[in-house]
């Protein structure tokens, strides 16, 4: 594994926006294949998964929401090799079903632990 | 000294729930005898120690308070371990009284610094 | 380069002052000899350079205003060797004209990248 190896963490909804933009950035910066990233979600930002549009489900509906919005740019993101990786407590906390996230989506039992295991990895942390 | 090294900076009062969630939730996921926790207060945040209860001087007033909960939630974390470290010069610019302080909290001259001399001992920064 | 390794991280406009506050106790308690900081500022941060008195231009009408205040604090900062960083996409995000910037602030593409670089020099991350 080569490149700058970033961790975000995002626990909050309202933040979802930024921390996408930074790694946007981040990635036109220095070019995906110099960057291993992953965000760390818990707390009320796993809620971002809630109600999301299901395909299946007449999710048409949702078109054009914020949340779709989001959504989008998380699975582009993820097909660039971003990882997102969700906490359970924080989905648990939050009513998430874990079964409803998109594939994208990995879970960890507690996203802290992820945190520091990742920076002992030698992960920069940033907390947009 | 054993286990994952972990530091939590908290400096606004409103994020003490999560903080201790966070560490709760760690906690329970590495085992504590696999933890190495600290949790460094400064800014506003200190003003959790403003005012509380004070069992000699009829504390009972404040039973049931969302601060005496708090108190109690870090009471029981600093005896699993966890270190709560509070920053002078934050106690001051809160009007915070330094004998006041729970016996669980030690204080350091600069909150600041002492977030740094951890991260260099190789301590995992987490801002919750 | 001797000293303890700091960057320090701000994206939101309100948190100048503490950001400031932050840095000033730190040098006080470490001595400016001790202490390697720079600042990285990006998202809506860096619109404290916006509209900011010129003084070439009737800066005047700014004296005692609140940016006037930061933006000396951190001129001062600079002259003990503080070094501030701006993002240049959050300088195009907020309409920040990158040569109206004072003196002391320096441009990098991403701020991201900057402050993954620095904690890989061995920085310590602080998010006020």
């Amino acid at each position: 594994m080569n490149g700058l190896k970033v961790l975000f963490h995002i626990n909050e909804l309202s933040r979802w926006q930024i921390v996408l933009g930074n790694i946007t950035n981040f990635l036109n910066d220095v070019g995906q294949d110099n960057a291993n990233i992953e965000v760390v979600i818990n707390g009320e930002a796993v809620s971002i998964f809630k109600n999301r549009c299901q395909p299946a489900e007449g999710g048409g509906l949702c078109d054009g929401s914020i949340n779709g919005s989001l959504l989008e740019q998380m699975e582009k993101l993820s097909k660039v090799g971003v990882k997102f990786v969700a906490c359970r407590n924080a989905l648990k906390g939050q009513l998430v079903d874990e079964e409803s996230l998109p594939d994208f989506v990995t879970v960890v039992p507690a996203g802290i632990t992820e945190i520091v295991r990742k920076q002992a990895e030698g992960y920069a942390y940033i907390k947009p």
